[in-house]
């Protein structure tokens, strides 16, 4: 085996493969919306043998599912500030800085597109949802814990995730600063929180 | 010609065409989340020639545009209350309504996949997006005609539009009454507006 070896042919370890799988499904999903999201294109772009994605993933929803489980949780972490108000701007934060990025926006339709479609019940639908967004409970979890009162998970998702989603889709341009500090006041009130003089 | 004639064989007129088009694209979607959008399968299954489809609309894209907009000019129609308040509750209720149904929930991922993936540049989304909810601007120009002071458009993308977006892509459920009276105080601030009793 040569440096010039074709990337196909090196043996992977199985996080390499994870990895060079979780890479071929964003690329594709930047390239081309989707259309052409196969176990087999994803396969060839990643350099593993499809066989071994059927192997681990079973298939393409699951596989999808996967990435957008593991993406949103490097890309969109959670930090414990003490507060609510700082976990949820630290949270939206990340989330901000990282729909900045092509990559970042690619990541959010993939999250659309591992939906289910019509097919599903809508409460499995939503169910689904939420096990992608488990982010939002712990945060309110950690919240009651400490005693502050969490607004309801639906207002969480009207206005922090939804403006984020819908300008990531859209492409509409983001704040240039503040835009974090700016939804979480809406959500919980502008109570005057301390701010550089 | 005979009533059991099938229906690709009957001879439709230039507006039976592009509503049978339009409804293929609604019905294709629905059943796989987009996966079989193509122009062969629209023409099969509206019945028509694949060829009128190329001649009418050019291509996917176009076409995807028409349906669109189309559909949202029909299902969230404006309706002039006299008020910028009325307007944006009157047409975020229609809104609610449509995306009630799977059909509307539907059309709103018509909407998301008619935008062009990461090849364009941002401002051609975001231009191409504004050109699909011209309403905005109609109900912004209409108060400002009247000496009202409307929102920002990004205020009401990020307050209006993405709740109702976020909850039919995702399929959320929507409260059973009052959700465009909730969204539009949240936007214009809750200034005691009359209510029942």
């Amino acid at each position: 085996m040569t440096l010039k070896e074709p990337a196909a042919r090196i043996r992977k370890s199985s996080e390499q493969v994870r990895s060079a799988v979780h890479q071929a499904v964003i690329d594709l999903l930047s390239d081309s919306a989707g259309a052409d999201l196969t176990i087999p294109a994803i396969a060839q772009r990643a350099g593993v043998n499809h066989t071994s994605i059927y192997r681990r993933w079973g298939g393409l929803e699951a596989l999808l599912a996967d990435v957008v489980t593991t993406r949103l949780e490097r890309d969109w972490p959670l930090t414990d500030t003490g507060t609510l108000r700082g976990d949820l701007t630290a949270w939206v934060e990340a989330g901000v800085e990282s729909i900045r990025t092509p990559e970042g926006r690619v990541l959010v339709r993939a999250v659309v597109l591992s939906m289910p479609s019509s097919a599903p019940t809508q409460a499995e639908r939503a169910q689904q949802f939420r096990r992608r967004l488990h982010s939002i409970e712990r945060i309110r979890e950690r919240a009651a814990a400490r005693g502050e009162t969490p607004p309801p998970v639906e207002e969480i998702l009207d206005q922090l995730i939804a403006p984020l989603y819908l300008r990531a889709i859209f492409g509409i341009d983001l704040p240039a600063s503040g835009y974090a500090e700016l939804l979480v006041d809406r959500l919980l009130g502008d109570v005057g929180a301390p701010g550089p003089a």
